[in-house]
């Protein structure tokens, strides 16, 4: 169904982005506060200040869909914040390289920042938003997208940054091409950039995205706030609110302190692993990522694996945790989070599986995986 | 004046083009053949098998020049031949950008594979090639243009590769950071890419290009072959040709044997130096080169900068010798041709002079350099 997003559901809006992007997808408070601005300045201007989010559903073959987003390390994205004019000028430069307008935009993403920069340039052009995305999650490259998996091309890519500057890259057929290409110049353009992509009708976002992850990423936000309001623990509230949904199932793998992080920042992506130890025995997770949590361990034993959701949360508040801000001490739920069934095709295995990430695991969904005996404080 | 560019003009031309090349600009060779073969390919369907090189004094402002060129490490390009239809492409798709065909094609530089290319693109498409160049010489990159120094963007830029991808760069008036953008995609391309820049009218030709440096090329190309002909001391040869051309003087800076070459591929270019040891004394001469020779000192005094033109030829041939194909053991002539007036004002010295590659040494220009008491063999 579609409704109206308004200033006050941005809170939750983000909340939920920041769990569907496992520990990656840049900070949304950034883009929080980017689509506050533009929705205050659409007021002043007289214009409802809300933001149109269609249900896939009631897209037709006239509609013409370009999904915007940013692309980059996230270490980089707090350092260097953006203007707020660069995804609505990548929307641009590809309207007129295709020489067509768009009729909406969309998520590829709907973890993290880029669940809110559609959100951006909606208010700013005054175009609907797609309640949809390509990842059902967070990932950190441009082809790791069902749109790709399922045929459609993302070239010609077109990118801004805030100096003004664009470009537009085509790779034709070969989106990992694509994204070689769109990762070498957002790397020259300080580590982070503004893209289009991706470009569709509605029938193809009908066949490929998956659906109403921008009201999920809202809803969950609104759980997770809620069970804070009535003192309920979090990851029972979690489940709950996923178990009606293409997400089924959420589980808790692990809670402790986390003991260890290494961390660095190469070929624009952020990469590292983190150990969290139990509070009552020697067990040891260890939380691998490239800006998202890829695998979970618990001694040494896989307990979940991308494309799978691994998050962490704060214990208490069941706030989520970025692989970017988790530090020494913070104590954890490592929460899994069942993928949907159009994530788990051997296609879309091949695309952003365990292989894609370099890891030699096989693909075994989170709830069939047998976990190791180990106490949890849930 | 114009003229028809033919077969049998290529030997001479590539070899003016290396000695223009000042060590750099890639192997002159490679161009050759692909002219060559585009050249045979006309005459099979029953065109000339000419290419009309276009004095710029023809030029109208009805004309649409659009430059075309390689960029890439030379290292790089011998390993990685080009399939032949990248340059055309990239042309293409800079036509499609700006919605206008060119009329003819023009070098963005005289030296190297670079002279050669617009002669690909020409004989492929059938348009002429304008007798001008944005460097005079070869220089390593892009924005070190005549073309930019008075005031020509060279963006939006198109670049192609052999794989059929295709990138547009638009920095806006920034030709520096169209390089920066540029050189990042080339590098993810596998080091080497083909682009089409600078687009503009003719009267923006004949106010900013240097005149007639295929022509030259081709002229001093002649005068090495016939010297070595006629057993005519080389360097003497090239002095008196050039001495009615807007380069006017050429000079020996130093005769010995190569004794030493570091030289390392990074970020897209060849870095390194070269050290000659003088036949009949300790002199020796220094020169250091990305992808271009840039300074020549001997005995730790300079005694020639860029933008003046630095060359190293086999000693008895007179054939040039590029940074690349350097080595230890070659007995050389270092020779300086003085650079023309239009790259040795303020604002061409800013762009391309010492300073631009990070170098300390003030720019003097090679006929004003007392030069230390070296024997020399010529």
């Amino acid at each position: 169904m579609s409704f109206q997003l308004e200033l006050s559901d941005l809170p939750d809006l983000v909340r939920g982005a920041a769990l569907l992007g496992t520990g990656g997808g840049g900070d949304p408070t950034i883009g929080r506060t980017l689509v506050a601005h533009a929705l205050r300045r659409r007021g002043d201007d007289g214009e409802p200040a809300t933001i149109t989010v269609l249900d896939p559903d009631e897209l037709t073959e006239d509609d013409f869909v370009i999904p915007t987003a940013m692309m980059g390390a996230p270490s980089v994205l707090v350092e260097r914040l953006p203007s707020g004019d660069e995804p609505a000028a990548a929307l641009a430069a590809l309207e007129a390289r295709l020489g067509r307008r768009a009729t909406a935009t969309m998520p590829i993403e709907c973890g993290g920042i880029n669940s809110t920069i559609p959100l951006l340039v909606a208010a700013q052009r005054g175009l609907p938003v797609v309640d949809a995305d390509g990842m059902g999650r967070a990932f950190p490259e441009l082809q790791m997208e069902t749109f790709a998996v399922y045929g459609v091309n993302g070239s010609p890519l077109a990118m801004a940054d805030e100096r003004g500057s664009t470009a537009v890259v085509d790779a034709g057929a070969d989106n990992r091409r694509m994204e070689w290409m769109a990762r070498g110049l957002a790397v020259r353009l300080g580590g982070v950039a503004y893209i289009a992509e991706y470009a569709m009708d509605g029938p193809t976002v009908q066949r490929t995205a998956i659906p109403r992850t921008l009201s999920l990423a809202l809803r969950l936000g609104a759980t997770l706030r809620e069970a804070r309001e009535t003192h309920r623990e979090p990851t029972a509230a979690l489940r709950e609110a996923l178990a009606d949904t293409l997400y089924r199932h959420g589980e808790v793998l692990f809670t402790g302190k986390v003991v260890d992080v290494e961390r660095h920042t190469t070929e624009g992506f952020t990469r590292g692993a983190a150990r969290v130890q139990a509070f009552d025995s020697d067990a040891v997770c260890r939380i691998t990522f490239q800006n998202e949590f890829l695998v979970a361990t618990v001694d040494d034993r896989v307990v979940a694996l991308v494309p799978d959701l691994i998050t962490v949360l704060h214990l208490e508040t069941g706030e989520p945790i970025t692989s970017e801000t988790l530090r020494y001490g913070h104590r954890v739920t490592v929460f899994a989070i069942a993928t949907p069934e159009l994530m788990r095709t051997p296609e879309a295995l091949a695309t952003f599986g365990p292989a894609a990430f370099g890891l030699d695991e096989e693909f075994v969904p989170v709830e069939q995986i047998e976990k190791p005996q180990v106490t949890v404080l849930s």
